[in-house]
């Protein structure tokens, strides 16, 4: 799957990938009154809504990304109701040929890290038949509680040929609280890179590991040093756009041959129609354009990662 | 919700949470059975399997202890329908009187660690109308991310009246690759458990916070330095039995007032039907029956612990 992910951003020269985290408050008011006209103010009306809305987004983007990144806690926050719109946006969206990476920071021990795996990444056996409960191609996950968290995950992406992003340095103002934390001459984020580099090495893909590491676009910085003890794990790097990185702060992240790094947008997207510069020339009931126009945008900005 | 968990603790005599942690295989064949006939050989009808298990458990078990522990990683498994059981599980544990720990360990930052609160913890305004999407009244937090990940949980725990134990030092083999790197003279769980202490503060029940810790019992002298630090907040105990701690190990995570700790037992209870001594005693009939022994048993050993 790491092989499918950078086909995918070679062939559309986008090291891109869209964060589909929907609030009811994003989605255009047209989208809201069909879904509560057809179910009601109900949470089955909030997510009908949140998934036309999604669907539009995927439909105007989709041939300019390799891969979306649903962040499971926007759909969870309404319940099973939730939950099933989530699934609907991941089949969906592969259903359009993009890689998925579920955004659920996951992680515990043993046989319960293993039921997570089997849940988002891989197969559940029910009698004589077999299920995909989840179909995602990647997960996020979260490292703190050490390898035997993270190795159930391995296996069940061995069986599948699917991957894992493990958290390594978060984009957030607060990340270094204890990521930051220096251990033996060294900050914590390093120690969780050593391992990511480290279990990525049983799981290769052609280039790269299916074992990549999530590293904030607020930390150029540090994504410099993690690059190098890195080399073969893709960089998932959230906090471009909303959260204050841009395109110039990016080049750390990326290898010599421009790869190595995929770069989410969330809000930058998917709220274009409600920021600047696109609610000039975008209706609500155009905010996919907006969204595509949003796209090509950031395509452009991220060339500037790789001036010299 | 703290001081729900302390009275129920005290009325009931037993610092115990049994963990709802259920595998198909767990299931006694004549449950499978008759979902399987009900729903086929399919998600909805494992689901109903160990919903049903779960609900003779609850029914044998709820007069002794004052909660359980669901983990969700064994709901999410089986996917939307898995969660459909977890919520029925929780709806109905506590209609019958019990707190609800939802072990969750999630964990990420801003309006997304919030959208993990309100739908575990808190309610969903949609159009007019309000919703509790799953129905906890503590959940487990991952807290790798900083303060920017646990704050917003507990925004909506002041809300709710609800709390968050934090993982500090897990029970599993593994937890010290991280969790025990020494900063500053000191291992990262005790600076975790700094902040659990500080995070606490803010709010408060009677005796002790709405923010509590886990530390597993399969580490008891760390217990012993974790309880100095963090004296307000409960510490959530897993580890005690399949994992290997027992009632003579559990001294140090209690206050001298015999509160501050919780022991969880998840396989031990219900999984009693399957182990010795409850498998010949019982047959997987009497599998509930099998469970509430374990609880009396458990309840006896744990007196071990307050013994001086």
């Amino acid at each position: 799957m790491i092989n499918q992910l950078v086909k995918g951003i070679k062939e559309k020269d986008a090291p891109i990938v869209v964060g589909l985290d929907p609030m009811l408050s994003y989605v255009p008011k047209h989208l809201v009154k069909d879904a509560f006209a057809a179910y009601g103010e109900t949470l089955e009306g909030a997510c009908e809504a949140i998934w036309q809305f999604n669907k539009g987004i995927i439909d105007a983007t989709y041939d300019l990304i390799p891969a979306v990144k649903p962040q499971v806690a926007m759909y969870e926050q309404f319940g099973v109701e939730g939950l099933k719109a989530f699934k609907k946006t991941c089949d969906y969206a592969k259903s359009k040929g993009l890689v998925i990476i579920g955004d659920i920071k996951r992680g515990d021990i043993g046989s319960t890290s293993e039921a997570y795996a089997i849940g988002h990444l891989g197969t559940v056996k029910i009698g004589e038949h077999v299920y995909s409960p989840f179909t995602e191609d990647f997960v996020t996950v979260n490292p703190y509680l050490g390898s035997d968290g993270v190795k159930p995950f391995l296996k069940v992406c061995k069986d599948t040929d699917k991957g894992v992003f493990i958290l390594v340095k978060t984009s957030n103002p607060s990340s270094g609280e204890f990521q930051d934390r220096q251990i033996d001459g060294k900050p914590l984020y390093e120690i969780v890179a050593e391992k990511v580099a480290e279990w990525g090495e049983d799981v290769m893909g052609e280039d790269y590991s299916y074992v990549g590491a999530v590293v904030g676009a607020t930390y150029p910085e540090m994504g410099a040093a993690l690059r190098k003890i890195m080399p073969k794990n893709y960089i998932l790097v959230p906090g471009y756009g909303a959260q204050g990185g841009t395109g110039k702060d990016l080049a750390p992240f990326f290898n010599e041959d421009g790869l190595g790094a995929i770069v989410n947008s969330s809000r930058g997207i998917i709220c274009a129609y409600q920021k600047d510069p696109y609610k000039e020339k975008f209706s609500s009931v155009d905010y996919a354009d907006a969204s595509r126009q949003a796209v090509l945008d950031m395509k452009e900005d991220l060339k500037n990662a790789f001036v010299k």
